[in-house]
């Protein structure tokens, strides 16, 4: 038995204690949870023998970056592993079988918020390192890790800091540890993923809520406004009809779009059971994969505006807000697309309200050489461990710090992922499916073993 | 100095004390209030020398009516008096520049909630009966009393008594105090009433909310569908897309298109300052008078779904909810047009999810012929107590208990309302212009006094 097959119960109860921050960088109220949680993985970053562990703090009132190294392999490649601490908020709570902050095993899977997006898959990358160093006193390659705590809401702290370009960030390939196997045996490392720009919608109509029955039929109603200006951004069949949102879309190779066709795949499973729906839509003719890893889309994620207590209120409400998010892809420009939407919503709004488009967050789509040495490495170690060909897949997700790492520091991000398609990511029951969770960590462990010169 | 000018402030403090209590009818947790409420009224109508004063009891769990008489005066008419106790919600609270339950007078208004709708003008009605009994020890007709308590939430238990056609409550005509006048100065009497149904319309998607990074472009969004089927139901110019839904209108007659335009009014006026709206909106071409009064509406008062607090959550949602109405005219029948919403509903639900159209309330749309002596003669009180003459108009809202009266009592009703354009009913600061509090008392005991035959 080997130091990773020795110490399974000991990564568990480590993961759990790291589950138990409710770390949710989107709510106010969890700015302590953030410190503890980016603390914790300093702790178990420095008990796995990193060295020059630090916490790195924003300038302004961002979350912390956690940074350690140990560059004790000269003439060895450099490995910047990079994940996030923070998580989804939990809402809506009672949807939850067990408490999100109180990870729960349930058969081969481990329950909880953040168990797979990304905690669980950051505590992969830190027991790999730990088990190399007290196996052997030291690591094959050169590694560094940068952590945050803002993936979730937009990672500006992180993005400012990589600009700056540090030289302690310099390294050869970025290991990204955020994204899914295909399927549950079949191992998988994602080569592209959509950028995305989340906004929020608000839309004013007149100075105070109206009584329905005295001026309806004349006075503007921003519910009815927001619904005008979704779908003229969007027809029924999906496609969007802001003008030149399509320009730079660039279609999938013939050879990708045939290596998709081959993966395994049960539409009627996917539609059904994944995600609980009774059928798939989006544009006509466009395969599955193509839909959600090679093409945009407009998504309205939350509405509110008005009334919606128990019974009936007879109001026209003064103002409605919706967040609305586009992804994109291929060469399509963040700037480009916001002054695109911006103009959209503005030639659209409808007559006696007024719509306001405000931006808070976004992130570039990126696209990686599936030839590239530290991606064929990394394909090697998990064909290695699962016992399978590695696939070459995309994410309809988007990881905005990948198009970053590629721009400012120049090195390649290697997406090797060990979430599973039915994870609920962002959703009720987040899970992690603990065989992934153990074999990540030995895969994880033996890439850096295959980097070596 | 009349009863009527000695007992101004007693009248004042007596509202308050009435406005202090909450009866939101739409609230569970507000019930006690709505039996304070109640208890309130009864007990003023016995102080007022009513008899037979008494709650009916709901069978179910409805709230109380109020009942109340004074049978001595033979050989004389029987008016029979309505008006509810209930109040709407007064969210959003932070909108009120005093607190809706502490009355407050600030100039010539009373603010509060309730203060218009329709506790100030209940209260107009019992200290009319009150002077005239103080005054000469009787009144000069018979007079019923009949108040409710689920007026802003459909008025079932009323309906539903006065279906039975109990006898106590056999009258000549109904006085009915929650209607406007048309400008400040301007006695007028409501002859037209828009009938409401009041719907829940719920979208559902997937069985769980979704991450729109791994699924958008393919996975059904309830908010999105709720868009479309809103706007499929009513285009951008205020038109109604729902089969059949203009069959049974009734445009208004010539004679009250002319006397509608020569109303003094200032559009500008009342869309910028009442309103609080840039602009009025609607069908292109229809006078701003048939738009609210004449002509059927669909209006959303309110939605959610998703994530709407702050920062941002790329989920798609499994569900969304609005409320939404539609306002009938003319002969349009309630049952009808519900079957023809459900029906368009049904035809224009996106693929991918499931939309649900609950009824939560309904009432017919009513109009009065204003040759009617009981009308006459409140247009001649009118004109004595305010000093011009009386003009006929119509109201946007509804007050479904009208239609009931027509149908089972068969008498007509009486709309003489002293509410003002700029009530703010249903809305926050919702206000009761002080001279029409006691001008109105006067009216209405004036008006008693000219139906002696």
């Amino acid at each position: 038995m080997n130091y990773y097959q020795e110490h399974k119960s000991e990564f568990l109860e480590g993961l759990k204690a790291f589950l138990r921050i409710p770390s949710i960088s989107t709510l106010p109220e969890n700015k302590p949870d953030i410190r503890r949680a980016a603390e914790f993985a300093l702790n178990e970053l420095r008990a796995a023998g990193m060295t020059s562990a630090e916490l790195i703090e924003s300038p302004g009132d961002g979350n912390p970056l956690v940074y350690a190294e140990w560059l004790g392999a000269p003439g060895q490649p450099t490995i910047l592993f990079y994940g996030h601490y923070d998580v989804q908020p939990p809402d809506p709570l009672d949807e939850w079988k067990s408490p999100p902050f109180e990870p729960e095993v349930r058969g081969d899977n481990i329950y909880g918020r953040g168990t797979c997006d990304d905690k669980g898959q950051v505590y992969i990358q830190i027991k790999a390192v730990e088990g190399l160093m007290k196996t052997n006193g030291k690591l094959p390659v050169n590694v560094k890790f940068l952590l945050e705590g803002e993936e979730e809401t937009g990672g500006e702290h992180i993005e400012a800091y990589v600009k700056t370009k540090p030289p302690r960030l310099r390294a050869d390939a970025v290991v990204v540890c955020d994204t899914e196997m295909f399927a549950p045996e079949l191992p998988s490392i994602c080569i592209g993923l959509r950028g995305l720009v989340y906004y929020e919608l608000s839309v004013q109509g007149a100075d105070h809520d109206l009584h329905s029955g005295v001026y309806g039929g004349a006075a503007p109603n921003p519910v009815m406004a927001i619904a005008e200006i979704l779908t003229a951004l969007k027809d029924r069949d999906g496609h969007i009809l802001v003008p030149g949102f399509y320009d730079r879309v660039v279609p999938p190779a013939q050879k990708e779009r045939e290596a998709w066709a081959r993966l395994p795949f049960d539409e009627k499973e996917y539609t059904e059971k994944e995600m609980g729906a009774k059928e798939l839509v989006g544009e006509p003719g466009v395969p599955l994969f193509e839909k959600v890893w090679a093409r945009p889309t407009i998504e309205v994620h939350g509405i509110r505006g008005g009334f919606t207590g128990d019974g009936a209120k007879t109001v026209i409400p003064a103002r409605a807000v919706a967040k609305i998010s586009t992804r994109l892809v291929g060469d399509q420009q963040v700037d480009e697309s916001i002054a695109q939407m911006q103009a959209a919503v503005k030639a659209v709004c409808p007559k006696g309200v007024t719509a306001g488009l405000k931006v808070l967050s976004s992130g570039a789509p990126s696209l990686t050489n599936p030839d590239n040495p530290y991606i064929h490495a990394a394909a090697e170690a998990l064909k290695e461990k699962f016992g399978q060909e590695t696939v070459y897949i995309r994410s309809g997700g988007s990881i905005p710090i990948v198009g970053v790492f590629d721009r400012y520091l120049g090195i390649p991000s290697v997406m090797m992922g060990f979430g599973l398609p039915d994870d609920n990511l962002h959703a009720p029951n987040e899970k992690f499916y603990l065989p992934n969770f153990y074999r990540g960590i030995e895969t994880v462990a033996r890439y850096l073993e295959m980097l070596a010169r």
